[in-house]
């Protein structure tokens, strides 16, 4: 098939679409994606009855009931899927909006040429040996996706299993949906193609309706990013839960992020990557305590996208989004029959912020009643079972009457309800049976008319039974599986919507030029002796001229080159003072004994600096720029860390912490993602553990925050200003004792490639 | 019903038992608990047809085909169970085994008199309203076990659900046992009854086997420790699992577990009470630092028992350690069909240190030629769904193949397999259900073979449905609830292995009076002034020379009483010195300002002294013993805390971590119940964040860990000497500098009832 053939396209008219769009945005934005998402008619190309893939897509559809024609095509075979194929695309006999291909690799593009003269405008490819087969891989995915561009074909793939979008009921999807798989809010995007069976396997299982799910494959042309952005724009989507391997364009997944926040549709991301094995190593602290991981953890919270580690965290965290209302604030009351179940409600709430207050007085009296005479109403609440001595005709139990209760508690923010039990299967007894219904349809009516949120959850994660979803959610009730995965989940919640509205985007990684003044800075260094791709430390000399060039105080020091110069320093600045090895070969000093610290004469000073100088020598013959000598900080001040490195996908990340020997030990680091302003670096302070130290605790001096503050942005500016160039920057220790602040060392790593 | 009606019991001779047995030890070891928990015939009181419970228990019988009668026993109904019921126990026409006692709180000693008189050894009491319902329950329920033990009757509860024995089909349990529960390796005992239904419902649902279950109740008799001890000695018990809420004999417990260990049976443990609100205020930081909760870790880690913070964890754990071998290491191969898994795998498995070596190159040979051409075959290893676009006859996949590979693979400890995938429910084509089945049992004999353990998981926590838990478990294979249970189940498993035998028995909380020395040593403060139950704490200088007495070097020190003298007292020690205030009033110091540090001069101290007095007096007014004046301990050398601390469930407490300001803000404290060895503080130690600083990173000199860890075994005699009176010993900080130790500071907490 050649571009020739493009001429007469039988179907276009028919599908009554225009002339096929070219650009990125025209083929993967959320108006696209919203037909793409939710074709009438599919053909799938090279369907087989030997396929298990081709047998999965026909079951997909029969499965979501989809009502438009499921067309195979095939070039040799006389009957799939129970009906005579169509020979090719070009013989079509009746239109189709999308092209589910599942020839081999080498077939592909003539498939796409195929689709083109047809008129259809959205294909899915299945094939792999594409980006994840190296080198030529990839520019057989340039190819296809510019192929697909050129004829204005959406293209989902290639190495991608499809999608399931439940609310339009269409499913080219080459696994399987589970049966009675509901619809519902939550939006699924998945990096991993194989992984959405477990996930429509758990989602079935815990009644967790779904909207779209997309596996992403290759993403050659629509990206996480897009997918992110319709599924914002996808008005059945409450929720949005995503399997993240890597995000690719950290900016326009950004953007989309920033948009769900606005319109308050939450996002869940199970990234992986967590594991330090990929993690690279670093020169800096910084490039130390801002890991891979560390960064990502950060870019995602300034997103106000939730962050999980599981499965099964991620969609019950959806699903309590996605159905149970926003709770206002963190003050929970609990009801259960079973004082375990009570302690484990306890200390789960308790490792995410929850609180659990007393119950109100009046809460208390309504609920008495329903209690063993003389029990206390404490909360959580175990009901016990002792209404189940005797036969009752009323279908409400203790713990209802206890919920009507709660709800109207004024110290409560939301309730969690932990006694929706049913019976696996209808019971044998309709008296029973309509007991049973009679209570969940009247908790389905107490949630619905109750004026805070009520969350139903399981004691543990088990299946609810097809007699338990379909009874529970007809009524609108949709318990969470299991104390421990619930209580996470409101965790999550709670933390999201206290996020709301804080969302920052990034700036995400600068590529331009150096600046003027960035040229002008790298005078210090000999750049023409670097090579590309090489990391090149700066001496401490150069560091801190930088630095201060940028308004950063940096501590006084005199660069000496012999003991006899250092000891007129010294006397010049006042005893006690630090010698250090000034070069830029030597980035760890105090490793190969080449800082002294606390001299108290100028005999101590002489005979450091010869060591010094020595030890210098050894350790970088000919690169030794000579010794600084600086004042001793006292034992009063707290020593911080403060850097900022470039992070290969999110741009440049600030680190600050404590710093000094307790950096690398004890890893207490706040991390953003660039650019933040002057009170976000005040909540990064804030969120130190050795805040207490900051704040003056055991009768130090009070730390000037503002002015801490102040520095940070002042190195911000510096950091930026060394453009694509910039490794990393760093000041550790930046010492603080009350309102005076001094850069006590600094570091700068710069990559090769800055001429 | 009187005692004089014991005369003549008449199924006594009929049951063919000896004589009642009377002591505790007789009445609850192992041996007579084994008969206990497998009653065969079991009498019901007060069931009737209309009790929930006694429905229950009819219905758990015929859940577990029990194979004895079951014999209700109402003085009033005509037919209970579809038969006559007993009138009471006296009139019962065949012996039973064990009375399940259902009647109200207040005829339950009745019954128990009708018991003995029946010659029954067992009996279980639903009733509550005992230790739950204050002191005069607790009173009742004393009455109620000395009662029985008067009998000879062994006594599981009150306020309990009873119990279910899988290998012995009996389940007087007043809750559902879910249908196709299976028998098993895994023994329960729950210290919270209606947590029993969430328990065996997610057992149920994960095919994973119960040996026997029991709930606790209120422990009048019976104990958890007790159960602990029964299920060790149960040979078809492999694995314990226990829901705690609180450790009431703390040294059986430890007896139980110790044993449990040394026969390699491992205990998992659900221990509720993590939450802070719980946990006493403390007046040190040993005791903020050793929390209870943080000395339940400690105290369980150091009996080997693993604690776990979910019943789907505890259950996913039990099932790990019961069905899948015991791993001699942590290197892991990972076999799946989803690289989404294999990122998932990996980011867990890194969580909890497990490694995931290359496979060997002969296992790549063989691998290769399952997988798609040109991929490489890494660890973890996706084998992809590529073969599932042809047709195949051959039951197994590539993933199996790669199992076979694997597991020969002398560079791994163990094979973690996500790769059971099996249809719902049988397929109707009977070719496809034997291609299933046909794998399954290869898959199963494959395992049993194997020279390493292989562990089956699947993908996520979903349940196995009827069909599949009977084809799996009929071939032995179990696999765990999804990837993050499991390999958080496999973290637990391998630190459970590399635990064992090294466990440590508890010494318990003394009660004994205070030694000779003790009371000696008490001669310091004034005992006759403090109030029973009232914390008191000792001035600085006391608990110095209480120290000193055991040998823990203390930093020289003097005490004076005034400006000037503490200027003499300067001179003689050498400037730079330390003030404190010395009070046994004033125990944070530094909070008033009678802490002065670095003073270098005589005026300077002077000065400072004066303000310490004054500080002093505002704060204590006539409860200043002085100022110590003590030279100043430099920048160099590292700030230790250590501590013990009294307990009221396990005992003394040791407490070492990062200490001066550090303390608090950081919390790196490392904790054991005692007794412990010099070796065992060398491991604390090692445990330390800040294990780099004493071990000389940056260019400091490394501490003398041997003798940190004698000074801290001083410490420890010093606190063990102080007997029952003892609240907190503390040492904060302990300075070290290489071989250079000294407490710089020094304080004791003792209880009032010293006198």
């Amino acid at each position: 098939m050649r571009a020739a053939d493009l001429t007469a396209p039988p179907h276009h008219e028919v599908a009554g679409r225009s002339a096929a769009p070219r650009s990125r945005a025209e083929l993967t934005g959320p108006a696209r994606l919203a037909s793409f998402f939710a074709p009438r008619s599919v053909a799938v190309v090279g369907a087989s009855d030997t396929s298990a893939w081709a047998r999965f897509v026909a079951a997909s559809a029969r499965a979501v009931a989809f009502a438009g024609p499921l067309i195979p095509v095939h070039p040799l075979h006389k009957t799939v899927f129970g009906i005579t194929p169509a020979r090719s695309l070009r013989e079509l006999t009746e239109p189709a909006d999308l092209a589910f291909i599942l020839v081999p690799q080498s077939a592909v593009e003539d498939v796409l040429d195929e689709a083109a003269w047809a008129g259809i405008h959205g294909a899915i490819v299945l094939a792999s040996e594409y980006r994840e087969a190296g080198p030529a891989g990839q520019a057989h995915q340039e190819r296809l996706a510019a192929r697909a561009a050129a004829h204005g074909i959406t293209l989902l793939g290639p190495n991608c299993l499809g999608f399931v979008n439940m609310h339009a009921a269409v499913a080219p999807f080459a696994l399987t949906v589970p049966p009675q798989l509901q619809a519902g809010p939550v939006g699924i995007a998945l990096q991993s193609g194989a992984l959405a069976s477990a996930v429509l396997g758990f989602a079935r299982s815990r009644a967790i309706g779904v909207s779209t799910l997309v596996t992403l494959g290759n993403e050659a042309m629509i990206t996480a990013s897009d997918v992110l952005e319709y599924l914002v724009a996808d008005e059945r989507t409450e929720v949005i839960a995503l399997f993240l391997e890597q995000i690719g364009d950290a900016v326009s997944f950004a953007r989309a992020a920033m948009k769900a926040d606005r319109l308050g549709k939450p996002i869940v991301a199970l990234k992986a990557g967590s594991s330090p094995a990929g993690q690279r190593a670093a020169l800096s602290h910084t490039g130390a305590l801002a890991g891979d991981d560390a960064v990502v953890n950060a870019a995602l919270r300034q997103l106000n996208v939730i962050r999980v580690t599981s499965i099964e965290e991620l969609l019950t965290t959806a699903a309590l989004l996605g159905y149970c209302g926003r709770p206002r604030g963190r003050r929970m009351g609990a009801l259960t029959a079973s004082g375990g179940a009570c302690d484990l409600i306890a200390d789960r709430a308790s490792a995410v912020g929850i609180e659990i207050p007393p119950f109100a007085e009046a809460t208390k009296a309504s609920i008495a009643p329903h209690l063993p005479p003389g029990l206390e109403v404490p909360n959580p609440l175990d009901v016990t079972g002792h209404f189940l001595a005797d036969r009752r005709d009323d279908p409400l139990t203790p713990i209802d009457h206890a919920l009507d209760a709660a709800v109207a508690d004024p110290g409560l923010d939301f309730v969690l309800f932990c006694g929706v039990t049913l019976p696996e299967a209808r019971p044998p007894s309709e008296a029973i049976a309509y007991l049973a219904e009679e209570r969940v349809t009247w908790i389905g009516e107490r949630i619905a008319s109750a004026p805070i949120p009520v969350i139903p959850v399981s004691t543990v994660c088990v299946d609810l039974t097809e007699y338990q979803r379909g009874l529970l959610t007809r009524r609108g009730v949709h318990p969470l599986g299991g104390i421990d995965l619930g209580v996470r989940a409101l965790g999550h919640a709670l933390d999201w919507a206290e996020g709301r509205g804080k969302a920052s985007a990034w700036a995400g990684r600068r590529t331009e030029a150096p600046s003027m003044w960035h040229r002008r800075s790298l005078g210090h260094i000999d750049a023409t002796s670097m090579r590309p791709d090489e990391s090149s430390c700066w001496s401490e000399n150069e560091a801190r001229e930088l630095l201060a060039g940028f308004g950063v105080p940096v501590v006084p020091a005199e660069l000496v080159d012999s003991p006899d110069a250092a000891a007129h320093a010294a006397a010049r600045i006042g005893f006690p003072v630090a010698l250090k090895v000034c070069s830029s070969q030597i980035p760890h000093k105090s490793d190969i004994g080449a800082v002294a610290l606390g001299l108290g004469t100028a005999e101590e000073v002489k005979a450091s600096c010869a060591q010094i100088l020595a030890a210098g020598e050894r350790a970088a013959a000919g690169h030794v720029e000579g010794v600084l000598v600086a004042p001793m900080r006292g034992a009063a001040g707290i020593e911080l860390l403060a850097g900022v490195k470039a992070d290969p996908v999110f741009g440049l990340v600030l680190a600050v912490g404590l710093g000094g020997i307790w950096a690398e030990v004890l890893g207490d680091v706040s991390l953003r993602v660039l650019p933040v302003d002057h009170e976000e670096v005040g909540r990064m302070l804030g969120e130190l553990r050795g805040l207490p130290l900051l704040r003056g605790a055991r009768g130090r001096t009070p730390a000037d925050l503002e002015a801490v503050a102040d520095v940070i942005m002042r190195l911000c500016a510096a950091a930026r200003h060394l453009g694509p160039a910039l490794g990393a920057v760093e000041v550790n220790p930046l010492w603080v004792n009350g309102d005076h602040i001094e850069a006590l060392d600094a570091s700068i790593v710069t990559e090769g490639n800055i001429r």
